[in-house]
């Protein structure tokens, strides 16, 4: 058996763990993120792997180290080149400096491909061809062919909520209309002209659009429905494109089973026969949200190095 | 240097060829279809290629064969599953037919994954990542990334035509909007609203279409018009899904360069600056039409045999 220390680095926070190659997390941890600049960045990355792998001993040794993040990666080369969320402005050898400090060789990538790795490797199953995609604050997506991810020429393959949903006139993009951040910019737009949405109380989440469309609200409906419209015809486009078995999707937004269950019927609707007939699997992902960052990076790790 | 049978099957035509592993044709002949059905298709293919290999003594001896036809391919098991435009409606073993007439490994695939082998293989270079598009009658694409074409879990791949260009509404797909048939076929149940439409008189085809544009017809001025932004459209969609830094088009819609420039410059206002960033040739097939097909099927046997 062998063993990976997988890093999970998000906005606010970070997770470790020892996870072995059948997906079992032996032991992990939870650090504060902080991003006040590049440096601080990097040194709570630091800091939270240096904890952990001090608190290790007794557990058996890691045969490699798998860290995921967010911004633009060559996981090729190692690279950590560019994030917002995360202020990465200049490049940064993560891999190297990874390698160096805990002599283990060390693989890094985008959170949304290490997510597919993980529910590739750990999750519902391996297929012949998956399409993974994230819908939360943004929308990405990853395609797992015959255990080979698709990075694309620049790494920048997935950048999925980019896509133009009309043919003709001002263009409308997938992320604003289906992504949890798209929705609540929305709904904080159209609120005013709605003044008796139950969307005025509360906080704004996607999980309360859905409520609020399933109570009967218009504004809820609206939004809930361009986005089911939204999501389906750019599923059904994407399924014509790659003829995938399996259809994995991940994030907060599609953790409402009413809104997943509309987004399939409105996929399978616009398929082609064929299409349909060679997708086998269309559902959540398997692995715990929680986790799956974590698992993914372990995944990432197992795969490079594995 | 190897050699191979190169077998292009089409509606109308057989071509059969001796093509080098750097894309040279050493010979090749033209033979008629026949699609009165399946056994008289499948009679005409045998028969062409009986009487090119008979031609070749004093030619290099094939290292294996390649077919290239229409329809729904199992290139993996060498099966001719269906078509409809030649008439094949029980699967056939042609694969294993052609290898034991003519002594030779051979290997099938359709026309537009094995144009788009030829190009990578014979055309304008190698690439890391290339989408090859084809806008004949249809609408079919296929992507090659590091010298692997993918096929999805059914082989079934590139159905692309099948996009659906809009979110809201009655589905509009692709490939009635931009194919050769798509214009031709809305040409004609428009032509009686344009009864000054230059297309009234003359051949229906997408060079006369893109010809009326120009010369300010309104029939054609719509049609090119919609199929510039529904290509467009769909071209930069998916450089946001591949990230290519190739692609290339073939089929007889993209010849015109007029309406090929409108497209690519759709293209390029929809995509993300970091697609556009990667994306190093846009361009037009490198290689000559009427032998693209040819040399794809070559292509084709010098990635499975060569």
């Amino acid at each position: 058996m062998k063993y990976y220390l997988a890093v999970d680095v998000g906005g606010t926070k970070i997770l470790a763990g020892l996870v072995d190659e059948k997906g079992q997390v032996l032991a992990w941890r939870r650090y504060p993120m902080r991003r006040g600049s590049q440096e601080e960045a990097l040194a709570a990355i630091f800091s939270a792997c240096d904890d952990f792998v001090s608190s290790l001993p007794g557990q058996p040794r890691p045969a490699a180290l798998g860290l995921g993040t967010v911004g633009h990666i060559d996981p090729e080369r190692g690279l950590w080149l560019q994030s917002y969320n995360i202020p990465i402005h200049r490049p940064v050898e993560i891999a190297r400096l990874l390698t160096e400090r805990y002599g283990l060789p060390a693989a890094v990538d985008n959170d949304v491909r290490c997510a597919a790795r993980g529910e590739w490797a750990f999750g519902g199953g391996q297929s012949r061809v998956m399409l993974y995609l994230n819908v939360g604050t943004g929308i990405g997506s990853a395609l797992i062919c015959q255990g080979k991810l698709l990075l694309g020429a620049d790494h920048y393959a997935g950048e999925v909520g980019y896509m133009v949903m009309n043919w003709e006139g001002e263009p409308q993009r997938l992320e604003p209309m289906a992504s949890g951040g798209g929705l609540i910019a929305s709904a904080q737009a159209m609120l005013p002209q709605f003044p008796e949405s139950p969307l005025n109380r509360g906080e704004l989440h996607a999980a309360a659009v859905f409520e609020a469309a399933r109570s009967g609200d218009a504004l809820g409906g609206f939004l809930a429905r361009r986005a089911v419209d939204a999501l389906g015809t750019a599923l059904a486009n994407l399924a014509s494109a790659y003829n995938p078995d399996t259809i994995r999707l991940g994030g907060s937004v599609v953790k409402d089973p009413w809104f997943l269950k509309q987004v399939e019927r409105r996929m399978r609707t616009l398929c082609l026969p064929e299409t349909l007939g060679g997708l086998r699997c269309f559902a959540r992902s398997a692995l715990d949200p929680a986790q799956v960052g974590m698992l993914g990076a372990g995944a990432l790790a197992m795969e490079v190095y594995g």
